[in-house]
């Protein structure tokens, strides 16, 4: 196991170069795997050639407008388009009468229909569909649709929906499903514990924020539809096609284009603008197009789920963990979507990476006629790790504790037993994140500077907090009837290779990553590999690009697919070598035999070729499957696990409330870094999106409308307020597990990757909330930490005693 | 072995319903296979909803215009596109200049430049090349490029460009290349014979006259290129693009659309046409259609080779032929193309399905400034059918004997050694189809009917003829490192099915046997299975769509994918029946176990989905290696081989001179009818194409050009002219070769099936003409048998000794 250091300053102007640090690695060279390198996308992208969705015409091409609900919660009466129709360029105007098949959209449960029929429960949804030969006639339209509907009473709290005589969303009352974790005793644990911390977090509900809004083209023919569309999961948009028209599966083609950020705001999400744009082509028998403008996009799309966590966790005097009791309160919004899957993650892991012998948690999933939750990075992860982040640097104050010291003593090590009931197979590298962000940010010497500049009193006071979260890799054992991942290679005759995925490059960099496994398992170089756009005719249903899966199950099905094509290619490089296959060697763009005897790949292909070799293959690749008993909570959740420790500088200006982080300093342990570039580029992405959710993001939601559907309102982190983030990556290689001990064997990535999408994230808030805690000495429990709460802590602790500073220049 | 029968009229008009004779068929009956049904894409044909080339538009699309030579043969010295580039809607104007790889279309030697750089070869010959925003300018400024140019003497006859002080259309002289069939002494053989039969015959150029003229799309990405177009052979259009632009093959995809025929016209040609978009297309940035009129498409594309055959045919006086002398002459036009590989095919089937002991063939192909000759149905065996037949009818006539007893008598049988020295695997089925020719026609009652008529005298004549032919089915050995093929499948998991071959649907009926392969190995239905448009994204390099090789390549491979899949499917039937997997029967939509027990395919889908199972395959499908001495002749040129008799009544107007078919008559071993239907269509349309050969099509060709390129001058026969055409298929199912006794064993297709579009038309001009011979009693050797040849005939013989006969009505 060794660490990688690099150090990066995430400014725009001046830039820094990054310090990188040569990785002290162990694990063995290899061609291309963990080498620096370009995006295989990068210069598309730079050069503006990358075609988006927004850049794709097709003649007779129409535009979608739709007519959303007025009132968050109503009773449809009657709906007449009578008018919109006569609109001049109208071509077809579309009601649930008009849906050929299902009328429905749900993710997961039938419980959400495209267009309503007799109830509208929030203001996104959907009235009536306009194509029209504009975009500004089909909006002109869509406003011409007259509605009759008699408002109902909303709801817009999980803890009111609750309550008895609560307006319901839908019949059968507010409460969706419950999730649970029951081991040990943890009211006896609570009540013979010396010490009990309890504290009410709120995490509230994110934007994703991603470049480019949502967009999709649907494009009919005779008794089919081929969708294009900027998302994450062309698999769920074929599905949900494939159940409004009425069509077997084989009819519905889906190809995913250039997309331009996602964040998980493309996974379930793309499939409600891909049924309108289908619906409306099937009806106009013309190419529709629908691409939400940003507000649209923040008004419709669906946010981060919004959870009140009630968080009580008992400990002994020493800082030995006894117990933890946790609530978990869920708002779905009017449907439930993905949020049982957001909720199941959430409590799963709401203990975070520490043994904790006695846990009760209960997680409920809640109907309100708020704005729709959503897959997120981190997928409920973020959320509880606010707060049992929180509750450790809150045991550590009231024990008097170094935050860090603490989380080490309770650390999960090597065969623990984790919170669900799992002795966890090694490598379980949790304490070297710790170690190696000790190390990184200079822990010790770094919280006396803190101190000492807090003492000295001033305008600003500094604070240094810890995050830290054990990620579940891939799929949750609730949805593990989608972990099976697909891809198609095939080698050319002269060498060149074409390699899909039924995963989605999104702007992670899973092309590269494909490019890269293939390049490395064929012995090419990575430009020598196509990665083609993501479409269902070529990889069979491969799940969700989601959960930081990309890497590990799309990574081993192309190396699946890689070296059945080795295999293919071995007796025509063996015939040219003279020698036995296993004296073959393919790397860097030749075939080795014994001596020096090489021949270049591109005439191993070539002679393969002529030999009639088969050279296509379709690679799978399923991990084994876990056992997860859903009644308790307990069993073998994930595949395999990723820890992160996160540790965030912040200062926090008493004069004006403004928190903003000055330094940040991750320890990731990723397996292997495949495309340590592209890893690195993840971590300080996904840290900087933590930090707009823990400081600036904040919807704000009146009667379930967004009235800030903006960014000039809606405060994503900028450039300039993204902080130097030094990064320290953990490989431990891929090494396996043990299975003799009793453990499940980690099932990780191709050449021991683990996903990084979302360990990324997940920790960041929680270390930013803590670093904020820190500097004004108290407990900040709800996000985000925005001027207004600040103040107002300052003003409840009495700490805004320091002189009025004029500014002295803008 | 059985034989099924049908007799369709094929008029249009008060079109009689087709008798089928109920197949008397030993096989076993299967789900799908050799069942009456419609094609999978009947409908979209029908109803005008498939998307043909030039359905397509693109965003910011421009037109393709060329200028061509004006002269057949030229130095050129100076190319000037300054005027072409200033007419107002220009956007690119190319010449060889502009070529960023090698300017090269040729499709087996590199002799053809895209572009002319100092020497132009024919009037097809490119010059300079426009795209602009509309058609007309493109055309318009293609007539303002400026070319000097010294005219050079062009030599326009095959015999004249062997002469000594030719001259050259290429540096090296005219001809091209040689093929031979050495065996026995020929010599001894025609000296030792009591009768040796000698004539010239000249089959001339054809043209294919598919519906769907050439054209293309081409769309320029950054650093790749994709092509759509009317086509039969993707990765050849892949090949020379990549060649074009200096691409690597992955950075070029090529989708054929809905392709209006082809016949061989669509295999080497688009090539071009797609060379030309693509460089504009490179150029300019935009994606640039060029589709041909059809002035363009006659004048420019490839034909049928006109060929001239000296024949000599020695027998004893008893009939048994004793040996054959032939030369073959093949006009390649001003490039080479596929004229060697469509001389190799000639000269191995120039001496029919006989028993000839001693054979010497020799086959030359030879440049002129003449049209292009290319691949047409038959690829080069109609040509030597031709003479064969006519030669087999000669010596009949000679001998007194009756024509099809003869062929008896001289029939390759199962063991026997054909010319080029293979011993033939069982089963032979020539003699069955002479039997069922002989049966259907009611041949020696229809031949006193005709005699009788001939001696009552009158203004008709009628005339009886046969042809047979001998179809070596799929590539010739010479071109077997081209003989492998591929298929994707994927199973869905509401028990669709999406499939997608290497091949390619041009109107042969080639998706519905693919549909009908996976639907049979997979037991669901035809309409469960999707096939998709043929896309080198998804298959590899499968070959060429020609040489009647798609119902046994595509169908092994569909096949090999579609077992692949039920492996992958079984252990969830198995799950759900209780049972053992060989237990298992999957027919008709569903799975079968032991006892009653059933579960839908769609369930059993949806099961192994969820169990994560593989539910797509790569199939591939290579034929064994053939052993083949391209020095000698002789060898295994192919994997198998498909036999057909035909039978031609005609009649001759003696005072117009004008010859028709009334009716027709066919016999052909087809292995196995997958889709019987579809192949009785092919044997009509092909049967119906050999008949405008062989009666009214003929290309008016002066100085290179080609003067009646149109169909109003250019007579293709109408459905007015096609005659009732009554059908015998023998189906000899499965049964393999006898490895036991010497032979190869043959490679059919899937289920025993051989290909039926090449032989449906190779003996039918022979028959024809046979027919015309027979009701003029004088042996007519060259094509066509339009009323000026006839007439002449007929004065030469003095048989226009009839009344006139005034026309009742017009």
């Amino acid at each position: 196991m060794t660490a990688r250091k690099r150090s990066s300053g995430a400014r725009a102007r001046g830039r820094r170069p990054r310090r990188v640090v040569p990785a002290r690695s162990a694990l063995a060279p290899t061609g291309v795997v963990g080498r620096p390198g370009l995006r295989v996308d990068a210069l598309a992208k730079v050069d503006g050639s990358a075609r988006y969705i927004d850049d794709l015409r097709f003649p007779d091409l129409l535009y979608a407008a739709v007519r959303t609900s007025d009132l968050p919660h109503a009773e449809v009466l009657r709906i007449d388009v009578t008018d919109a129709q006569q609109v001049p360029g109208v071509v077809a105007v579309a009601t649930f009468r008009d849906v050929p098949g299902q009328n429905q959209v749900g993710c997961v449960r039938p419980d959400q229909p495209l267009l309503v029929e007799t109830r509208a429960r929030w203001v996104g949804d959907r009235i009536a569909l306009i194509a029209a030969t504009d975009p500004a006639t089909a909006k002109a339209a869509a406003r011409v649709v007259k509605v009759d509907a008699v408002p109902l009473p909303g709801v817009f709290d999980v803890e009111q929906a609750l309550a008895t005589g609560a307006p319901a969303v839908h019949t059968g009352g507010n409460l969706i499903e419950e999730f649970c974790i029951e081991r040990g005793d943890a009211e006896l644990a609570l009540r013979q514990a010396d010490v009990v911390v309890e504290h009410r977090y709120l995490a509230p509900w994110q934007e994703h924020a991603y470049l480019e809004p949502q967009g999709v083209i649907a494009v009919p023919e005779r008794g089919s539809m081929t969708i294009y569309g900027s998302m994450q999961c062309p698999f769920y948009v074929q599905s949900a096609v494939a159940r409004l028209l009425g069509l077997p599966l084989s009819r519905v083609r889906v190809v995913q284009t250039v997309t331009g950020g996602a964040f998980g705001g493309k996974e379930d999400y793309p499939s409600e603008p891909a049924c309108c744009a289908a619906l409306l082509a099937h009806k106009s028998g013309r190419p529709v197009k629908f691409v939400y403008n940003r507000e649209q996009d923040i008004q419709w799309s669906t946010k981060r789920h919004r959870m009140v966590i009630q968080h009580r966790l008992a400990a002994r005097r020493d800082g030995t963990l006894l117990g933890a009791e946790i609530e978990i309160l869920v708002d779905a919004g009017a449907y439930c979507g993905l949020t049982g899957i957001v909720a199941e993650r959430a409590n799963t892991s709401s203990v975070g990476p520490y043994l904790v012998p006695n846990v009760r948690v209960r997680t409920r999933t809640i109907y309100t006629n708020n704005p729709f939750g959503g897959a997120f990075r981190g997928f409920g992860a973020p959320q509880v790790t606010l707060a049992h982040e929180g509750q450790l640097d809150a045991l550590a104050e009231r024990l008097g504790r170094d935050p860090l010291d603490l989380r080490r003593q309770n650390a999960l090590r090597p065969y623990a037993v984790a919170a669900w009931g799992e002795k966890l197979a090694p490598p379980v590298e949790y304490l070297e994140t710790l170690a190696a962000a000790e190390r990184l940010s200079g822990w010790s010497a770094l919280r006396r500077q803190v101190e000492a500049h807090n003492r000295a009193g001033g305008r600003t006071r500094l604070g240094l907090g810890v995050g830290c979260c054990m990620y579940g890799s891939c799929l949750h054992a609730g949805g593990q009837h989608l972990e099976g991942s697909g891809a198609l290679l095939q080698v050319h005759r002269d060498g060149s290779v074409s390699a899909a995925i039924g995963l989605t490059e999104m702007g992670q960099g899973a092309a590269t990553v494909v490019a890269r496994v293939a390049a490395e398992v064929l012995g090419v170089a990575v430009d020598q590999v196509e990665v083609l756009p993501t479409d269902t005719a070529l990889v069979p249903d491969s799940g969700p690009t989601v959960a930081s899966r990309t890497t590990p199950m799309a990574g081993h099905a192309v190396a699946n697919a890689a070296r059945q094509l080795r295999a293919q290619l071995l007796p025509a490089a063996t015939g040219l070598l003279r020698c036995r296959a296993n004296q073959v060697e393919l790397s860097g763009g030749w075939a080795r035999g014994p001596g020096r005897k090489k021949v270049a790949f591109a005439d191993v292909a070539a002679a393969a070729f002529q030999a009639k070799a088969h050279l296509a293959a379709s690679g799978w690749y399923a991990p084994p499957r876990k056992q997860f008993d859903r009644a308790t909570g307990l069993g073998q959740p994930y595949s395999a696990y990723a820890y992160a420790t996160q540790i965030a500088l912040c200062e926090v200006d008493l004069a004006t409330g403004v928190a903003r982080v000055k330094k940040f300093f991750c320890a990731h342990d990723v397996g292997r870094a495949i495309f340590p570039d592209g890893v690195c580029g993840q971590i300080e992405g996904g840290a900087v999106q933590g930090m707009g959710y823990a400081l600036t993001e904040r919807l704000v939601v009146r009667d379930g409308r967004i009235l800030n559907a903006n960014f000039t309102d809606y405060l994503i982190p900028t450039i300039e307020d993204a902080p130097e983030v030094a990064i320290a990556l953990i490989e431990s290689g891929d090494e396996g597990g043990d299975k003799g001990r009793g453990t499940a064997s980690q099932a990780k990535g191709p050449f021991g990757a683990k996903g990084i999408g979302e360990p990324s994230l997940i920790p960041a808030p929680a270390a930013v909330a803590n670093a904020v805690s820190h500097a004004l000495g108290a407990r900040l429990t709800e996000l985000p930490l925005l001027p207004d709460v600040i103040m107002a802590e300052i003003a409840r602790r009495n700490l805004d005693n320091v002189p009025f500073v004029e500014s002295a220049a803008t």
